[in-house]
């Protein structure tokens, strides 16, 4: 049985951990807190890009030797791999700690075995504390190996009226250059990003990520159109060599029923090719054909403060049909960014193709 | 010239008016921060219902004999008249404040008079300190003298994708039970709700405020449906009896260019009835109405976290064609009311019809 201090510390070890959101994919998003043998926090810590040091790392050193005969509280298992750094267990058992708590196994096979590692020194633990919390705030990470499939966010930037462009077809721009910006930034932090021959053809995106910040991506995100007759103009900017691309078509994926291209197949190819995180950035077909497929994990919706009474709407065609129906959203996070809002929402139950 | 310490109190005084706003009308929302001789906060309040205290009178209370030689920092002039309360001019004179920093003269001819009243009892006034915020903050009560017409904020209820039902026409519930609750309290705050008869025919709304709190409103608001043909069944909920209701037809109030009713005509006729405050509670097609004619001052939209992906959007027509003619509005507040988000934002600027 978890202390009440280590219910709040592993408490703000998942806030910790959700610091690094932006900055930590591929990796997951771990956080840690050390407490001393008496139950008092003395460390904290969480894991901040690739390369850098986790969670447990960063803890133990700011703890030092208070935490000598204490606890760590982590929200994912110890790695007892040695990857680009030296592998966790060994750090926990050099500085000492009798005790470690953890949210969530590690499904990764390469990683896994921390908790047995630190059992075999005689480290007493304990797993499955807060389990559901550290699930949610890392579920980015954690869904593809249950699934087989990446983690799929959809974005999108409309007008408070639902629109995601005029009834010219205009819609450069609906939100500021800060909700933009931010958006680049979410590109930068994904592997993959999507989008229908609808909005190629209509807009002519480039979509890479361009962060105007300290967040330059090691590698530009793979562009994915999902053309099924791969009508993607050769002179599109995906095409520009930027990034590498790939334009998905039926004759390649397969085909659904309505002979457009299988999402939950190309999906599943896509994790066999190492994806694991997309940014589906639409248009409105492509998201309610995702939807009615039950592939959108998370929502990021930019909503400008503005009006168009008219205009496409930003999503179709998502199978509902009736306000029973509707498919049900939490929110996990509202902000404004520059003028506009950003609601981040997850959906309350997966629903099925 | 204020004092830096004085601009503190007025920003102090604007935001404990903004408190008042669902029970003050139809008074103005009224803060009142008093400083002593040697400048500090020694007197706090705010105006909260009608035939309540005045801003001043709480303020000027609280602060007891420290106001003596100081000064009084309040939003609107001090009212110079007896209503169901004294003359605010005589509570200041008596306490016996050396000086009265005001933002906004009134513009309310049996109350005015104020400034005048001090000054001749030698009391130093200062008025125009932070005029546009505290303006903005009361102008629900302020824009009726402006404009002969009364204050008109739109409600509106959506889902993230901007859908007010379903394809087939459903909408109940779109929000959940606490936005509801807060509309209710919305309703009982004002003095008017307009209705179009689309609205009317298709859901026969009751359009009474009935909140389950404490802010029981004095009488229910007038209940006007926007009908240029009297099409309202005889057998419609709005002619329930239980509060008053106009069914508003283009022979009565006269009919504009497209034959419908004529709402800048509509709404002068309100404000000769003694109405200032209007609740317009759409739907898609009048609300679009009223925005091209550019009689909205406040939007209030609750925003489930739920997606139709089909089904009306919640506004109709603005008069917008393209993405440089969109309606933009900058967001005063956004609040997580139950397990939807509320947004309150007022238009940029005043368009013309
Ligand atoms: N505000 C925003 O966030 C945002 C984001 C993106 C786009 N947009 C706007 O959206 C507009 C384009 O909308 P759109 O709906 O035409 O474009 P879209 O959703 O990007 O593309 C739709 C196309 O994707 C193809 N597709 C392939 N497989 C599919 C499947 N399984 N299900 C559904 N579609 C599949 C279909 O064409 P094939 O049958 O030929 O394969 C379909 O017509 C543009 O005007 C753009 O500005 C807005
Ligand atoms: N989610 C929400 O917040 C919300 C709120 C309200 C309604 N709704 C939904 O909206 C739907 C009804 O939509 P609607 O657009 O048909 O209803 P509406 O906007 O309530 O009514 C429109 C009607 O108002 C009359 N009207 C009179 N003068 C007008 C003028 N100057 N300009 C425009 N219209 C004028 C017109 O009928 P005449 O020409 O006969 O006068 C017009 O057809 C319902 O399904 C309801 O559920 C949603």
């Amino acid at each position: 049985m978890a202390t009440e201090a280590e219910l709040t510390a592993m408490r703000r070890a998942v806030a910790l951990a959700a610091r690094g959101a932006l900055t930590t994919p591929p990796n997951p998003d771990v956080g840690c807190v050390v407490l001393d043998a008496a139950g008092r926090v003395v460390g904290e810590g969480w894991h901040e890009r690739p390369g850098g040091p986790h969670a447990e790392v960063v803890a133990l050193r700011s703890a030092g030797d208070a935490a000598r005969g204490g606890t760590a509280v982590v929200t994912l298992e110890p790695c007892d791999h040695t990857g680009r750094t030296g592998p966790c267990t060994s750090a926990l058992i050099e500085a000492g700690v009798r005790r470690v708590v953890i949210a969530v196994a590690d499904p990764n096979p390469v990683a896994a075995g921390g908790a047995a590692t630190l059992r075999a020194h005689g480290i007493d633990v304990e797993l499955g504390v807060l389990q559901d919390d550290a699930e949610r705030m890392n579920a980015r990470w954690l869904t593809p190996f249950r699934t087989r499939r990446p983690f799929v966010v959809w974005k999108f930037a409309a007008t408070l009226d639902g629109r995601s462009a005029a009834a010219d077809g205009t819609s450069r721009w609906i939100t500021g250059a800060q909700a933009r910006a931010d958006v680049h930034r979410l590109r930068a932090s994904v592997d993959t990003v999507v989008a229908g021959v609808g909005t190629v053809v209509a807009d002519d995106p480039q979509l890479t990520a361009r962060p105007a910040d300290e967040h330059v991506p090691p590698g530009q995100p793979l562009r994915v159109v999902v053309d099924s007759d791969g009508r993607t103009p050769a002179t599109a900017r995906v095409r520009d060599g930027s990034a590498p691309t790939w334009i998905a078509t039926a004759d390649e994926v397969g085909a659904g029923a309505d002979g457009r291209v299988d999402l939950a197949k190309l999906l599943s190819m896509l994790d066999e090719r190492g994806q694991r995180y997309v940014l589906l950035e639409g248009g409105p077909t492509l998201a309610g054909a995702f939807w009615r497929a039950g592939l959108v994990d998370r929502v990021v919706g930019y909503v400008a403060p503005a009006l168009l009474g008219a205009g496409d709407a930003v999503l179709a065609c998502a199978g509902v049909t009736t306000i029973g129906e509707a498919i049900r959203l939490d929110v996990s996070d509202v902000a404004v960014v520059g003028g506009d809002i950003r609601i981040t929402a997850t959906p309350r139950e997966h629903r099925k193709a």
